[in-house]
């Protein structure tokens, strides 16, 4: 056991050694970083580690032992016997979190933060102050200071202040009511035994290697055989045509958007997002330095223009959050003004893998013939959110761009085994048949959902029924004021949407919003759906008495 | 099994439904995407997908299987019979990488890349170059263009387009000669079974947990329980107080450092780099816009000096790549220093954990009083290099910031389980024995490569002995000229050291640089290195004699 003292900085106070050597002692015993029942060092060793005589440290010894802080046994040792107050009498083996106390430190010196961090402070506001802002009405944008660089037929503005999905600082805040909150799977039935298999195989498989493989740093793009298992996947699944070697793994989906935007906008571009739309591309967008341009979204999805833009971020497969799935027609549009005007096209397919019925619309990416698509695409949903596996597919040019960007932050890949884990599940078909399993369930649910949407008091929602995907978009037929009453309502009665409004961003010239409710429905068995529903019809009725 | 088709393309090229439904099913077979021996869907599934009649389905089978494409199994469904040339005239149920081919695509349109990504592509050269590049000197800077921003005792200029340690481009390409390369640890000695244990232990534990705690994400921070061991494992080996909360675990040190600098320094930042140093570090402030400043590094470290500086990144433990441990007065000239400046010290303990005999220099962040200091740390020398875990200590205030920026690109923290294996093998004291074994042998091959050195004919090399590392620092006592020329012939002797050069920048007014070698020797047993030294000692004499 080795411990460190602040030995220096006492002799730098103008101590001498031996009072250097009881101050710094003195302090690791009273801070707790050495604890009742821990040994101290032999004499012998601290004599040579800080090239003291034996005596001066035993003279040390000696007063800390007349102090009470140190007992010594024959034959064993010197042993602390101080109790520190606070972190309970017994020793407990460093087991405890509180043995470790941070020094105390000024809150904020002044210290200049960068534009690019100030940039991100302001393109987001905490979790915590999102779902308390539950009734108020989403922050309106600031002034259009950077309109000078966008031109387009439909409104152009800077970023809002408006929420994000995704900033957690630090801790996992759950919102408080679970029931119909979006973006949820249900781990229940997850695969769980097979997974197992997978990571255990995956632990002999690594180990089991020559030495010199099996630690092998992964190369920044990934795991090769992942990627050959993603690219025989979405050539069945998506219709898409990818070798191994133009898939970048990611972490999650997020780093790749952001990665994507980092190299390809700053603070002279235009960037085209959805309104509404996903608000981690509004930021990832805003924190580039970029212009935003807020393309308006109608029943079909994105209205195509001709934005004068170098990238529009777009969610043709599965509108977010409305679910409307674009026209092939507005398809070919965006192609086509991506090789106009020398633009790409970030294909945000989210959720493509949740389908019940139908056919798959059509991804741009299979699209793509002039390489102007970047096909983002993610394992969290599909196999679960703590496993941070996501791919970006880039066009041959932008490949070794993209890497260089993802080396420069990570040389070489996190999360090597559970990426081998991962292409092992995938090749030996237990992924494919557990989103067979699934989405037979979900579909199950999704008409439970319906159906209990239908039979609302005075049906206050109106919407057009989603094939795919994990929640189900419903506007709101009546006053902001009312729809506001009525989630405050739900909320009492343990029933809660995800509030709509937070996707959108009110530019001037835009229609006023009309909210929106996104109702999750995958985490949810048919039961807990109909019960569910009940409540909140319950509350609709409550809502619109009071 | 699904598939995927390009009917919708065909459709807009005016097609009519079964000519598109016939075009796309051949397109398919004829690019690989559907190969010998598999079976095409039901015609009754694929008249539901995409809206035909059976009987269209059936009379597109029919015309496949008169050109030969498919055959018919009776009972069994419709089979691919197409033969594709070049990828084996067998089918090997998906596991070729040669089953996908790429579209073509133009090799480079030409897109606008953002700035950053320009200053990212200007400060590093490819490693391949690198390699090519031994026998000439280090790429002189470019012109100081952002002179007007930097002051201070010392030479001031921008970023040279000097090599990087990070390159890597997708693909690892190990360099030629290993003998003697530095920054490597040895495999042989890592203990494969406890490691596998704990890696197991943890799949167990994930899985077995009630299944919402089992799949939840990790926070940004990383796991909680490894924040704690780290916080154990610090305060006993380096003597410092960080409580799990100021501890962020990231994707090896260098995300660590680049997110650091992203957040601290832009255009209008100046930040001091060591010099000589680590490029990354050189490359991770150049791609922040910021002015580079270098600071000059005598045998006993950096030279502290009044920078007007926002930031200053150093390796006080154990300078790289020179190995000198900076006394304590200049430790705390540092602190003064960024304590009036209102600067931030950025400590990489790049290779802490090996320590050889003598105590320990105390860190920067142990003597840190005004919050000024951000320590950095990596398991990946420790551990085995494939396992892309560091950790970055922050001040209380700096945290939040630096997980807000953490979050911007992972929400969550990837490789869950391997953080949690981790922690395990900490909080077990298995990684405390590990290093101590290493620690054992490093020494002792240490010795033998000062042995082998003293032994050089002519005594070719001028060193002060290091005590820990991974690597020992020699400077030549020749001209370049024969520098080079031994640096070759060694190679041909099938024996090489890491060019020293490339960690230097040539500055104005700096002294011209005296020539330095990195002799790698931790992943090398005594006899390797002393049979290498024989070697060396044979192509040292060839050269003075050539």
């Amino acid at each position: 056991m080795e411990i460190r003292l602040s030995f220096e900085r006492y002799l730098q106070q103008g101590k001498g050694k031996k009072e250097a050597l009881y101050e710094s002692l003195k302090e690791l015993i009273l801070n707790g970083r050495l604890q009742s029942g821990e040994r101290l060092p032999s004499s012998r060793k601290l004599s040579e580690l800080y090239g003291l005589s034996r005596g001066t440290v035993s003279a040390v010894y000696d007063m800390l032992y007349a102090e009470g802080y140190v007992k010594g046994e024959h034959g064993s040792g010197t042993f602390i016997s101080y109790f520190r107050a606070g972190t309970g009498s017994v020793y407990d083996g460093g087991q405890s979190n509180g043995k470790t106390s941070p020094q105390s430190l000024p809150a904020e010196p002044p210290a200049a933060m960068s534009s690019w961090y100030r940039r991100l402070e302001a393109a987001s506001v905490p979790r915590a102050a999102r779902f308390a802002a539950v009734s108020s009405s989403p922050v309106p944008p600031s002034a259009a200071a950077s309109e000078r660089f966008c031109a387009a037929g439909s409104a152009s503005f800077s970023h809002s202040a408006a929420d994000t999905d995704n900033a957690m600082i630090g801790t996992l805040q759950p919102p408080p009511v679970q029931l119909f909150a979006s973006g949820q799977t249900d781990f229940r039935l997850f695969p769980t035994k097979e997974w197992k298999q997978s990571l255990h195989a995956s632990v002999r498989e690594l180990l089991e290697r020559p030495l010199e493989d099996g630690y092998r740093e992964l190369p920044a793009a990934g795991s090769l055989r992942l990627r050959e298992a993603i690219s025989a996947m979405l050539s069945r699944e998506r219709g898409i045509t990818a070798a191994a070697e133009q898939i970048v793994v990611t972490g999650g989906s997020k780093q790749g958007l952001a990665l994507m935007l980092q190299l390809l906008a700053d603070e002279r571009s235009c960037v085209v997002v959805e309104n509404p739309g996903y608000s981690g591309t509004r930021e990832a967008a805003a924190v580039t330095g970029a212009s935003i341009l807020y393309a308006e979204v109608d029943e079909r999805g994105i209205m195509p223009s001709d934005w004068e833009a170098a990238l529009a971020a777009v969610t043709p497969n599965r509108q977010f959050p409305t679910g409307a799935v674009l026209p092939a027609s507005r398809r070919s549009e965006l192609l086509d003004w991506a090789a106009r005007r020398g633009a790409i096209l970030l294909e945000d397919d989210y959720d493509g893998e949740f389908r019940y019925t139908g056919r798959p619309g059509e991804p741009l990416k299979s699209m793509d013939r002039s390489g102007r698509v970047v096909y983002l695409g993610s394992f969290s949903r599909t196999m679960y959110s703590g496993l941070r596996i996501g791919y970006a597919i880039a066009p041959d040019w932008l490949v070794p761009k993209l890497l260089r960007a993802k080396t420069f932050y990570e040389p070489y890949a996190s999360g090597q085994l559970e990426q081998l884990a991962l292409a092992r599940f995938l090749q030996e078909g237990r992924y494919a048949r557990h989103l067979g399993r699934v989405r037979r369930q979900y579909r199950k649910r999704l008409a439970a959902l319906h159906r209990g949407l239908e039979k609302l008091p005075g049906k206050p929602f109106r919407w057009r029924p989603a094939h795919a995907g994990l929640h189900q978009y419903a506007e709101w037929t009546g006053s902001e004021e009312s729809y506001v009453r009525t989630l405050e309502t739900a909320r009492r009665y343990g029933v809660a949407w995800s509030d709509g409004r937070k996707y959108r961003v009110d530019t001037n010239g835009a229609a006023s919003s009309t909210p929106g409710a996104l109702f999750g429905f995958a985490h949810l068995t048919e039961q807990e759906i109909e019960q569910g529903m009940k409540r909140l019809a319950e509350a609709v009725t409550a809502a619109a008495a009071g």
